[in-house]
């Protein structure tokens, strides 16, 4: 079994997600399936909590939206960071409190800010083009908009390009020059009342040096404002800690990147004179290695070289494609059975791009198996989509010996939803 | 304006399709948008009628899988390329016949054989392990199945590496020098009855000489199939001619496929004394230019470069992420303007690949701009997710100086389509 997974197991030949036997989770619910564990996700929680004590964390919904896995962050005392209305929609319905969710985003429309307003939650203004509207609409409602003010740290953090969030390239955030004179705006602005800074500088990064640097521009920064004359009540550094999916890139843990983050923190709000709210983002590092995909092997092609094609591709983990991530795969019906032949597992997708797994030593492989893609609760089921005329698959939580269904499969009328034929054409 | 694009024009600084104001068209239905001009669509469908008068020609439902589109495609005498029982079932209810379906796949389960068969369509068969697997399920069920051979012809496209499809080392097929073999021994194999050799090479594809490469290799193959005994009913050669996109990258057009690919298939059927019939399994061609997808500028954002951040983002379009794929974008509230400032177009997810433009001299835009984004109808819509806890957005017909909608957008309440609390958790 790889790696510090105590929540999966080999038992007689199949593979256990606490104490369920995902072959019979397989059979009774269908494949391609998602299973959480929900004593893994409460454990990772607790985790952080141990970590750092005195901050708030927010669930990162993007990771993933599962109604069920956000209820069980906010009964763990977990905020929402959301960044659309419909994951703030998600996230109250699962019981976040208001006061524990920001509202981040570059690119607010006018009704974005006008719902978040009335539904009374802080957001995180990405620009000083951003702050003049959010005043303005603000204004017109006659509310007051608590904000932060996403920072562009300008931090490298050593991931995947398409993740790496604070560059100075990216979409994202206001120039760390331009902060304090934005904040000191804002705060004779009409509207508006800011509350402190926040960054994110990346998602998966495997070392914790760059958070540090980031904590360090951040004070900075905070040093700045608060040399400007104003007061800072948080900050928000944000999520991006990696986790383990290969054997050969252990990550840290919250514990490490605490003690990597907080005697900067400490040390630079002492020296400031100033003591706010740390908060944290964490989505991947909290759920990724709670989940399981399951799916079953259709063919097993032998041509110039295997292929294992499964009823999963990129249309249920798109990770691999867009991101050339790995994921381990063991397989559930052959636990603890010698390695011995090796196979790139494809998936049902008509584009060559839709490979899951390459090249991987497995037991030897029947049409009819299933293979375990392990820590796929982040960026898993919340990007999947229809493509190829593919239904999306079900979710379960488990829960000790129990499993319950969280989200139906859907079926092939789900790609008819809201369609209609214009009646000269019927 | 780009290109020969008769259904858009500019009449007094706005953007029209076919004779439907695209400025109208966003404030009726909202933003992000995808529009299709029915006219467009027909015509395609008819250049490749002109093109290749005696050939069946079958739509990739992947491209698109609007059920109004399919159902124009299908009243225009196009058959239907599926790869899923999903395709499946919406090509039927477009209204395209059985007997003009072809369903293709890598990856089919029992349950995939077993309704194909119900269906009564005839299967695209992937490796000679599947050849086995169905000829046990037709068996079974007493039927008989009507079937291709995907052939893997070793043709290197020049196109994307995620969409070549015809490489020695993709997905798809049967190794080109297994299939004589693999041809021969399903003649005599009970409830497999097979009628002809099926390829294809990728996607996006801008030069001719691929496909003359791979009629070639067809015909060698089919001319082997036929030397041991066997008759060729049907010679299917797939998809992927490209379009032009980009101003600077022209394309072929089906008249100058036909003109490349129709001599060596006649010449080569004479030679062998066989007439199969020609199939051909366009998508793009036939979709991809009659569709512009409307995206609102929520910010103009001025930092190391100036951004437009619009409410679509890779969640709407993803191709730009996925493929690095270039679309033209106008600004349909200023068309016709001059071209002033250089801007970086982004959407709204959380992930720095979220560019769906990059350095694009554009007129001077400002928040409330509608940018329309050409070309969109394939790829488009088919490849949208819910990601980042965005709604899908809504598609409609345009027809003269009518539009129709043919999908309403989703709203937030559909992340929650399926999903259920455990009781205990409530």
């Amino acid at each position: 079994m790889f790696g510090p997974k105590s929540h999966l197991t080999a038992r007689k030949g199949h593979l256990f997600l606490e104490d369920v036997d995902l072959i019979g989770l397989a059979e009774k619910f269908g494949t391609p399936l998602y299973a959480t564990s929900e004593a893994r996700l409460r454990a990772n929680i607790s985790a952080y909590h141990g970590a750092f004590p005195d901050a708030d964390k927010y669930f990162a919904v993007k990771a993933n939206g599962n109604l069920t896995v956000l209820r069980i962050a906010a009964q763990e005392g977990m905020g929402a960071d959301v960044f659309s209305l419909g994951e703030l929609y998600v996230a109250r319905l699962a019981g976040v409190p208001k006061e524990r969710i920001l509202y981040n985003g570059n690119s607010k429309s006018e009704a974005d800010h006008r719902m978040a307003l009335q539904a009374g939650v802080r957001m995180s203004v990405d620009s000083r083009e951003e702050l003049e509207y959010l005043s303005k609409t603000a204004r017109d409602l006659g509310r007051e908009a608590e904000i932060l003010f996403r920072v562009n740290p300008d931090v490298s953090p050593k991931t995947h390009p398409k993740i790496a969030t604070g560059l100075r390239t990216s979409k994202f955030g206001i120039p760390a020059e331009q902060v304090a004179g934005t904040y000191q705006r804002a705060v004779g602005l009409a509207g508006i009342k800011p509350l402190g800074l926040h960054c994110h500088i990346g998602s998966q990064i495997l070392d914790v040096s760059p958070f540090v640097e980031a904590m360090k521009k951040m004070m900075d920064i905070a040093g700045a404002v608060v040399a400007a004359g104003c007061e800072i009540g948080i900050i928000d550094i944000g999520g991006g800690l990696g986790i383990q999916y290969n054997p050969d890139a252990p990550a840290p843990t919250p514990a490490d990147l605490a003690a990597g983050v907080l005697p900067v923190f400490k040390e630079r709000c002492y020296e400031l004179g100033i003591a706010p709210k740390l908060i944290l983002e964490p989505g991947r590092s909290i759920v990724a290695d709670t989940t399981v995909m399951l799916t079953r092997v259709n063919v097993v092609k032998r041509a110039h070289v295997n292929f294992a094609a499964c009823d999963a591709g990129f249309n249920v983990l798109a990770r691999p494609m867009l991101y050339d991530s790995y994921h381990h795969v063991l397989v559930a019906n052959r636990a603890g059975s010698p390695a011995e032949e090796t196979y790139t597992v494809v998936g049902p997708i008509c584009e060559t791009g839709d490979v899951l797994a390459k090249e991987r030593l497995l037991p030897k492989l029947e049409r009819g198996d299933v293979l375990a893609f392990l820590d796929a609760g982040a960026y898993g089921f919340s990007m999947a989509s229809q493509y190829n005329g593919q239904p999306r698959p079900a979710e379960v939580l488990v829960f000790g010996g129990e499993a319950e269904l969280t989200r139906r499969a859907e079926d092939p009328s789900a790609l008819l939803a809201g369609q209609r034929i214009p009646a000269r054409l019927i």
